[in-house]
């Protein structure tokens, strides 16, 4: 089959995922399904992967290359193992991007991304750039009816990544709070719509990006910002006091210490992205009984329950699609933002 | 001022509210409102008064009587007690319709309606059918910029009723569950918006009343059932194994006992209406692990709430207004459900 | 093997279990675990299998019999199928009762209750009144170093049944609040023990057999009383208004339509025991905002919460042990209350 | 009457109190009481009021000078305004140390510490270092019956500090769990005893002062560490894999960046003392899922439910007694740790 796969780490990102032909996987444990790649998101953990931030964690050696990327897949199901009775062949399916081993007790609390024995394919195992991709049957979710692959294959990771910050945000707000979005692409604009439907509060966008902003006044955002360097005074004007929850997607450049700043006495900043430092004197932590908390990606229920709100049109995925030839294309373009919303690959 | 009087208490309910001459309210101590009416809201705790219901309960004696009825009010600020810091004369206000003591602990957690000192306007003493109304600071709100006193008044009550209920609902509820509201009502027909906006669950509007049904569909209801012989069957097929909430507005003539046959496992059932007698096996409890409990009007801060959500155009009461003079008409045609959606008194 | 097997189902419980020699359980399946049992609690349900109350449900035409009888169990591993991970053979391990999937959505919330393809051994299936036993690797969970399967075997039930109402029960509780438990058995004494350490509230534990009135302040029962016709007027006295929650072990022989009787505005009752049908009127429901709610056996992850208190020494099981030659002696025993706490039959 | 007052800030600390004859406070508004102090506690706030930390945000022109300090106050009712109702003279109270307005959103959602208006005695106003003290009736407890206020007084501060910290610890742990308590000091020693009755998990205590270890020990913490170079490595031995909490009651001198390192994934620090900045990386926050949130004083009802573990006899405060004329010893002992617990000076 076409594979995109990885062979060198570079930081500065001067290498392209070579396009050949390689065998395709195989059933050979009694839970794993084979799914035909219907799409496959491209997320920035991809630019990282190949910037060699993960080797230091996963891939010490580089032994572990080459492999295929792509860990934002949905498909049709092609082959399951012998013990597996929730799918069958012809389903469609989208993944969970963790092959969670359902047996551990983070796993039985229902933490799927804290497994004891997690697998991550497209990061050190073949992912899903690629025509056929295999994962396990803990990690597929059939599609409702009408649905395609091709609609909803970012939701399996940048979808849950928003939704379950947007649902930790939902669950501290109350009708008249204010839930501050820093950072509207293809993660913030998810979490946007899911606060619509499910917090009765109101939402402030924050992004540099005209077309960003667009987008989020379009999904139904109360307050859009460009985040220059009146934010703070403009977010303390429009709420009276300060957020009562912020999220925010970017957690580098700055951002990292500025959100803390715009929340509300007794509010919480959910941190997504990453790469910066947060430094936030104690005593603002204390006497302003502020939190500050990471997200990392869902849960396998929180796809579900995401998948049940596109499925009833309340959240819908903007992207780009490449096909797989063109990936290295589409990866250039993510680089320079040529596109908004997300870019998915199609094999 | 005008005021409408009870008179005497009459099961029959053949007996009219009397429109008279009556000396307004004036300010007796430091925290006392006094209120000029804009509107009161009609309920049927209305007609139960009056069908002396409460009698037992409130005046056994009868010596109450005579009194202002009328406990969904909104209005402007008159004039205030000494220590009345939060609102000024002019003010346009709603008032929940509970005066709270604010000191005793069940203030302090919160729970104004399990105030050990409470008071209830309009429900033996005098309360907003009448040009003017007395309550305290503890109760009032200040209403929203360009929001007026008549198109909210029924919130104090009605509304908050129903938000109470939905709250309570959207806690229990993820994307992709179900919630049932059993009679789209006054109450339901707000509880139905309040969890279009919240929840992210479907909601299956049950009513009998075309027109009722009409307005469910309007207001964004998933499924909207007419509580037929069917309706077990019909909301397994729709669920899928029952609903994950449901809310009855009715409880009485049978509905107290239809609910929760229709919960799935796991499920709660909110008894916002009253007068009948649920009977359920323990059996059905402990096997399919379901709940059932009550709820009561709203407290301060959920008013607030569902007072945002109005600002914010989420949520809207449908009402039908009558003056006054012509208050005994409007009760007759609320009996005889001449007209949907709330009705209210304008003095 | 040595097995106790049910041949016939009588509502006159007049029909002993047949102890007799029969081939024992072998690995057929990737995932499931032989254990040799250690000792198995006998359980009220067992009464209530051998009066056929559970024909109806799960052997309607009687063709399961005949059957091992036993689903409180621990023991040690004797086998394991290939994909087994987590246990290998000499472990020592206590059983969940329920044998679940891990794949249906049920599951995945971690309600293995819920399970929509979960078995019962000892109900309908093979259980461990027997040497060894057969369940799955998604049931066993490794004791702790030091404790011995005969120590713990009935908190597979009785335990965890009364572990998931205590904690619902500390959710709801406060320091200064009062839990009221009805029935101070096999399940009310671990409850009461659970309650202590967990919820910072005072115990009222209430049980007209001497002797577990005795127990009940041995474990530190703040109050215990007989449940006798003053039981309301006590109640009240203690607590100044009611109990914030009560979890009624007993439920039926009038007891189900006393609890809800003894909350407090705003409390919750919790059902374990059935039998009789609840009765109450909405009105009461909704203007004292009580809550009713039946509770079932526990999840996975509550029995292994269980476990570790019982592994600190907060959490002891009071038994009484049975060969299990004599284990229709041991139903005798039970029938007539001959001994306090729980029985096991040990192999 | 006599009274200890402040007359100077300084940063090195070397200012008395000046004991001296005042006026006593008298009734000037319908809501206040005058309490006849019992006993007031000695806080670490305190020293920093004298080395002028809060000048900048309380005083900056100074002119707030000389004020009575003390805000850890019990005694006896010896007056109340014209409409004080839940209080009389000779009633024995506990004085919550902020004067809240009981009538702003903050206060209606029980957030008594966020009030808009509220007064904080003792800083910046008449504390109670003195013989009579003055605060209103939304700040009194009264006192179970047997408990004098000299038992009691740093509850109003230092334990209920302690008590909302322990409770929110306890919100997220579960029976198997681990918290662990960086310094056992005034507040630690409470949180310690909160946690053993409320919670069910293991608590590890940990403090580089003997006699501090000592009180660990005695109060039933499951592991004392004393703070030293290996603390992960012993944490992370305990516990396998990390703490579920931690409360840090240093926060500072480098314990505020050592917390974080201590829990596992998914885990919660929770900073009560203050001085330092967290440095934490957002890749932590995220990979590992932490977070990190500020607790200040507890709210009013977290006081009545603290008092009442005082009355069950669940929590007690550890205190060395000062008489008022020996104030600036106290002081002075505080400062070189001359003592363990807390604090209290008698009038």
């Amino acid at each position: 089959m076409k594979a995109a796969r990885l062979y060198e780490y570079d930081p500065a990102m001067n290498v392209d995922l070579k396009i050949e032909d390689v065998r395709p996987p195989t059933i050979t444990a009694p839970h794993e399904v084979i799914v035909k790649v219907g799409a496959a998101g491209l997320c920035r953990t991809d630019l990282h992967i190949i910037e060699g931030v993960w080797k230091n964690i996963m891939d010490t050696e580089g032994t572990l290359l080459p492999y295929i990327m792509g860990h934002e897949n949905a498909g049709w199901v092609e082959d399951v193992g012998s013990a597996v009775t929730s799918v069958k062949p012809g389903d469609a399916v989208i993944c969970h991007p963790h092959r969670s081993c359902g047996v551990c007790l983070n796993c039985r609390y229902g933490h799927d991304m804290y497994c004891d024995h997690g697998l991550f394919p497209g990061l050190g195992l073949d992912g899903g750039f690629a025509e056929y991709f295999k994962t396990n049957e803990s990690s597929v979710i059939k599609l409702n009816t009408g649905i395609t692959p091709l609609e909803v294959a970012p939701m399996a990771d940048a979808g849950i990544t928003a939704y379950r910050a947007a649902k930790k945000a939902a669950k501290r707000l109350n009708p008249g709070g204010y839930v501050l979005l820093l950072g509207i692409g293809g993660l913030g604009h998810i979490a946007l719509q899911v606060l619509k439907h499910t917090s009765g509060a109101r939402v402030i966008a924050v992004d540099r990006e005209p077309a960003a902003q667009v987008l989020a006044k379009e999904l139904g955002a109360d307050f859009v910002l460009d985040g220059g360097p009146n934010l703070i005074a403009e977010v303390q004007d429009i709420t009276g006091g300060g957020a009562h929850v912020a999220i925010d997607f970017v957690g580098e450049h700055g951002t990292e210490n500025t959100c803390w700043q715009l929340l509300r006495q007794g509010g919480e900043l959910i941190m997504v992205g990453y790469g910066g430092t947060v430094e936030v004197p104690t005593l603002d932590l204390v006497a302003r009984e502020i939190k500050i908390g990471g997200s990392l990606v869902g849960d396998y229920v929180e796809l579900v329950e995401l998948m049940e709100m596109n499925a009833d049109g309340k959240v819908k995925m903007h992207q780009t699609e490449y096909k797989l030839a063109n990936i290295n294309q589409a990866i250039d373009d993510f680089k320079n933002r040529k596109f908004t919303g997300r870019g998915v690959i199609v094999p």
